[in-house]
Protein backbone atom coordinates (compact mmCIF):
# COMPACT_ATOMS: atom_id res chain seq x y z
CA UNK A 1 0.00 0.00 0.00
CA UNK A 2 0.99 3.27 -1.05
CA UNK A 3 0.62 6.12 1.31
CA UNK A 4 -1.00 8.91 -0.46
CA UNK A 5 1.46 11.85 -0.23
CA UNK A 6 3.72 9.78 -2.13
CA UNK A 7 1.03 8.28 -4.63
CA UNK A 8 0.15 11.93 -5.15
CA UNK A 9 3.62 12.89 -6.11
CA UNK A 10 3.71 9.61 -8.61
CA UNK A 11 0.78 10.66 -10.24
CA UNK A 12 2.14 14.59 -10.53
CA UNK A 13 5.38 12.27 -12.24
CA UNK A 14 3.45 9.53 -14.66
CA UNK A 15 -0.01 11.25 -14.66
CA UNK A 16 0.11 12.15 -18.54
CA UNK A 17 0.84 8.20 -19.60
CA UNK A 18 -3.22 8.07 -17.70
CA UNK A 19 -6.40 8.40 -19.94
CA UNK A 20 -8.10 11.83 -19.45
CA UNK A 21 -10.56 9.47 -17.12
CA UNK A 22 -8.18 8.04 -14.88
CA UNK A 23 -6.20 10.87 -14.22
CA UNK A 24 -9.00 13.14 -13.45
CA UNK A 25 -10.65 10.60 -11.32
CA UNK A 26 -6.64 10.24 -9.92
CA UNK A 27 -6.51 13.87 -9.03
CA UNK A 28 -9.77 14.41 -7.58
CA UNK A 29 -9.07 11.17 -4.89
CA UNK A 30 -5.02 12.24 -4.40
CA UNK A 31 -4.90 16.27 -4.31
CA UNK A 32 -8.34 17.14 -4.20
CA UNK A 33 -9.81 14.14 -1.47
CA UNK A 34 -12.23 13.53 -2.68
CA UNK A 35 -14.03 10.45 -1.57
CA UNK A 36 -15.17 7.79 -3.57
CA UNK A 37 -18.83 8.68 -3.14
CA UNK A 38 -17.73 12.35 -4.25
CA UNK A 39 -16.02 11.20 -7.14
CA UNK A 40 -18.35 8.50 -8.48
CA UNK A 41 -21.05 11.53 -7.92
CA UNK A 42 -18.59 14.08 -10.14
CA UNK A 43 -18.07 11.33 -12.94
CA UNK A 44 -20.89 9.81 -13.60
CA UNK A 45 -20.13 6.08 -12.85
CA UNK A 46 -20.44 4.09 -9.72
CA UNK A 47 -18.66 3.86 -6.41
CA UNK A 48 -17.17 0.51 -7.51
CA UNK A 49 -16.56 1.64 -11.59
CA UNK A 50 -14.15 4.63 -9.39
CA UNK A 51 -12.39 2.43 -7.23
CA UNK A 52 -11.57 -0.06 -10.52
CA UNK A 53 -10.57 3.20 -12.00
CA UNK A 54 -8.40 4.18 -9.37
CA UNK A 55 -6.70 0.82 -8.97
CA UNK A 56 -5.77 0.46 -12.60
CA UNK A 57 -4.31 4.27 -12.57
CA UNK A 58 -2.31 3.35 -9.45
CA UNK A 59 -1.58 -0.04 -10.61
CA UNK A 60 -0.17 1.08 -14.42
CA UNK A 61 1.58 4.16 -11.94
CA UNK A 62 2.91 1.50 -9.94
CA UNK A 63 4.11 -0.52 -12.12
CA UNK A 64 6.00 2.46 -14.87
CA UNK A 65 7.82 3.29 -11.46
CA UNK A 66 9.07 -0.25 -10.67
CA UNK A 67 10.46 -0.83 -14.30
CA UNK A 68 12.14 3.02 -13.93
CA UNK A 69 12.52 3.98 -10.69
CA UNK A 70 12.69 7.86 -12.34
CA UNK A 71 10.55 8.97 -9.07
CA UNK A 72 13.05 7.54 -6.73
CA UNK A 73 15.87 8.85 -8.76
CA UNK A 74 14.55 12.31 -8.69
CA UNK A 75 14.19 12.49 -4.90
CA UNK A 76 17.86 11.22 -4.74
CA UNK A 77 18.80 14.40 -6.91
CA UNK A 78 17.03 16.62 -4.55
CA UNK A 79 17.89 15.66 -1.06
CA UNK A 80 21.43 15.88 -3.18
CA UNK A 81 20.57 19.45 -4.14
CA UNK A 82 19.07 21.05 -1.12
CA UNK A 83 22.30 19.64 0.90
CA UNK A 84 24.58 21.31 -1.88
CA UNK A 85 22.40 24.24 -1.55
CA UNK A 86 22.73 24.63 2.21
CA UNK A 87 26.84 24.00 1.99
CA UNK A 88 26.97 26.86 -0.60
CA UNK A 89 24.86 28.86 1.85
CA UNK A 90 27.21 28.41 4.54
CA UNK A 91 30.25 29.79 2.18
CA UNK A 92 28.01 32.32 0.27
CA UNK A 93 29.86 35.33 2.26
CA UNK A 94 33.21 34.19 1.01
CA UNK A 95 32.29 35.40 -2.63
CA UNK A 96 28.41 36.35 -2.57
CA UNK A 97 27.46 37.17 -6.13
CA UNK A 98 29.34 34.25 -7.40
CA UNK A 99 27.92 31.88 -4.99
CA UNK A 100 24.31 33.43 -5.04
CA UNK A 101 24.11 32.89 -8.59
CA UNK A 102 25.50 29.46 -8.08
CA UNK A 103 22.49 28.39 -5.55
CA UNK A 104 20.57 30.08 -8.43
CA UNK A 105 20.73 27.19 -10.79
CA UNK A 106 20.69 24.33 -7.98
CA UNK A 107 17.02 25.99 -6.79
CA UNK A 108 15.95 26.24 -10.45
CA UNK A 109 17.13 22.11 -10.67
CA UNK A 110 14.60 21.72 -7.96
CA UNK A 111 11.77 23.16 -10.16
CA UNK A 112 12.87 21.26 -12.97
CA UNK B 1 13.26 9.96 -37.26
CA UNK B 2 15.18 10.36 -34.34
CA UNK B 3 19.21 10.18 -34.77
CA UNK B 4 21.06 6.69 -33.66
CA UNK B 5 22.89 8.25 -30.55
CA UNK B 6 19.50 9.80 -29.16
CA UNK B 7 17.99 6.65 -29.06
CA UNK B 8 20.52 4.86 -27.73
CA UNK B 9 19.95 7.67 -24.94
CA UNK B 10 16.41 7.01 -24.93
CA UNK B 11 16.83 3.00 -24.37
CA UNK B 12 18.98 3.58 -21.63
CA UNK B 13 16.25 5.69 -19.43
CA UNK B 14 13.05 3.68 -20.56
CA UNK B 15 14.21 0.22 -21.66
CA UNK B 16 13.13 -1.45 -18.55
CA UNK B 17 9.52 -0.89 -19.79
CA UNK B 18 10.51 -3.10 -22.94
CA UNK B 19 10.40 -7.11 -22.99
CA UNK B 20 13.51 -8.64 -22.79
CA UNK B 21 13.41 -9.88 -26.70
CA UNK B 22 12.31 -6.23 -27.53
CA UNK B 23 15.21 -4.67 -25.47
CA UNK B 24 17.99 -7.08 -26.88
CA UNK B 25 17.25 -6.57 -30.76
CA UNK B 26 17.13 -2.66 -29.50
CA UNK B 27 20.32 -3.14 -27.59
CA UNK B 28 22.29 -5.10 -30.46
CA UNK B 29 21.21 -2.39 -32.92
CA UNK B 30 21.49 0.75 -31.18
CA UNK B 31 24.18 0.08 -28.63
CA UNK B 32 26.01 -2.54 -30.67
CA UNK B 33 25.44 -1.46 -34.04
CA UNK B 34 24.73 -4.60 -35.11
CA UNK B 35 22.69 -4.57 -38.72
CA UNK B 36 18.93 -5.93 -38.94
CA UNK B 37 20.47 -8.91 -40.86
CA UNK B 38 22.97 -9.76 -37.60
CA UNK B 39 20.00 -9.72 -35.23
CA UNK B 40 18.25 -11.67 -37.08
CA UNK B 41 20.74 -14.21 -37.18
CA UNK B 42 21.17 -13.87 -33.85
CA UNK B 43 18.03 -14.06 -32.35
CA UNK B 44 16.51 -16.36 -35.00
CA UNK B 45 13.69 -14.36 -36.20
CA UNK B 46 13.54 -12.88 -40.24
CA UNK B 47 15.14 -9.41 -40.91
CA UNK B 48 11.33 -8.02 -41.34
CA UNK B 49 10.55 -9.38 -37.83
CA UNK B 50 13.75 -7.25 -36.31
CA UNK B 51 12.39 -4.76 -37.97
CA UNK B 52 9.28 -4.85 -36.75
CA UNK B 53 10.59 -5.52 -33.08
CA UNK B 54 12.72 -2.37 -33.09
CA UNK B 55 9.95 -0.20 -35.02
CA UNK B 56 7.63 -1.33 -32.26
CA UNK B 57 10.24 -0.68 -29.25
CA UNK B 58 10.87 2.80 -30.69
CA UNK B 59 7.40 3.90 -30.48
CA UNK B 60 6.96 2.47 -27.01
CA UNK B 61 9.77 4.92 -25.89
CA UNK B 62 8.88 8.02 -28.57
CA UNK B 63 5.61 8.00 -26.54
CA UNK B 64 6.58 7.30 -23.38
CA UNK B 65 9.00 10.50 -23.68
CA UNK B 66 6.26 12.23 -25.84
CA UNK B 67 3.83 11.91 -22.62
CA UNK B 68 6.90 12.53 -19.57
CA UNK B 69 9.49 14.23 -21.18
CA UNK B 70 11.56 12.65 -17.96
CA UNK B 71 14.78 12.38 -20.48
CA UNK B 72 14.07 15.60 -21.62
CA UNK B 73 14.13 16.92 -17.93
CA UNK B 74 17.12 14.79 -17.55
CA UNK B 75 19.08 16.57 -20.10
CA UNK B 76 17.79 20.19 -19.12
CA UNK B 77 19.17 19.12 -15.33
CA UNK B 78 22.37 17.74 -16.56
CA UNK B 79 23.56 21.13 -18.42
CA UNK B 80 22.87 23.32 -15.33
CA UNK B 81 24.63 21.03 -13.32
CA UNK B 82 27.58 21.29 -15.20
CA UNK B 83 27.48 24.86 -15.56
CA UNK B 84 27.06 25.24 -12.08
CA UNK B 85 30.59 22.94 -11.60
CA UNK B 86 31.79 24.95 -14.07
CA UNK B 87 31.54 28.10 -11.90
CA UNK B 88 32.08 26.36 -8.62
CA UNK B 89 35.41 25.28 -10.09
CA UNK B 90 36.51 29.41 -10.95
CA UNK B 91 35.50 30.02 -6.96
CA UNK B 92 37.21 27.09 -6.12
CA UNK B 93 40.46 28.74 -4.78
CA UNK B 94 38.45 30.94 -1.75
CA UNK B 95 37.60 27.73 -0.06
CA UNK B 96 39.19 24.61 -1.86
CA UNK B 97 38.20 21.70 0.45
CA UNK B 98 34.21 23.29 0.83
CA UNK B 99 33.57 23.88 -2.66
CA UNK B 100 35.47 20.55 -3.41
CA UNK B 101 32.99 19.03 -1.56
CA UNK B 102 30.50 20.87 -3.27
CA UNK B 103 31.58 19.89 -7.01
CA UNK B 104 31.69 16.65 -5.89
CA UNK B 105 27.86 15.79 -4.65
CA UNK B 106 27.25 17.94 -8.29
CA UNK B 107 29.10 15.58 -9.87
CA UNK B 108 27.30 12.74 -8.00
CA UNK B 109 24.21 14.02 -9.54
CA UNK B 110 24.97 13.49 -12.63
CA UNK B 111 25.39 9.81 -12.63
CA UNK B 112 22.23 9.20 -10.78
Amino acid sequence: MVEKAKMAMLLDFYGDVLTDKQREAMDMYYNLDYSLSEIAENTGISRQGVRDRLQKSEHIILELEEKLRLYERFCSMKADIERMIKQLEQIRKLAPAEISSIIEIAQGLLDK
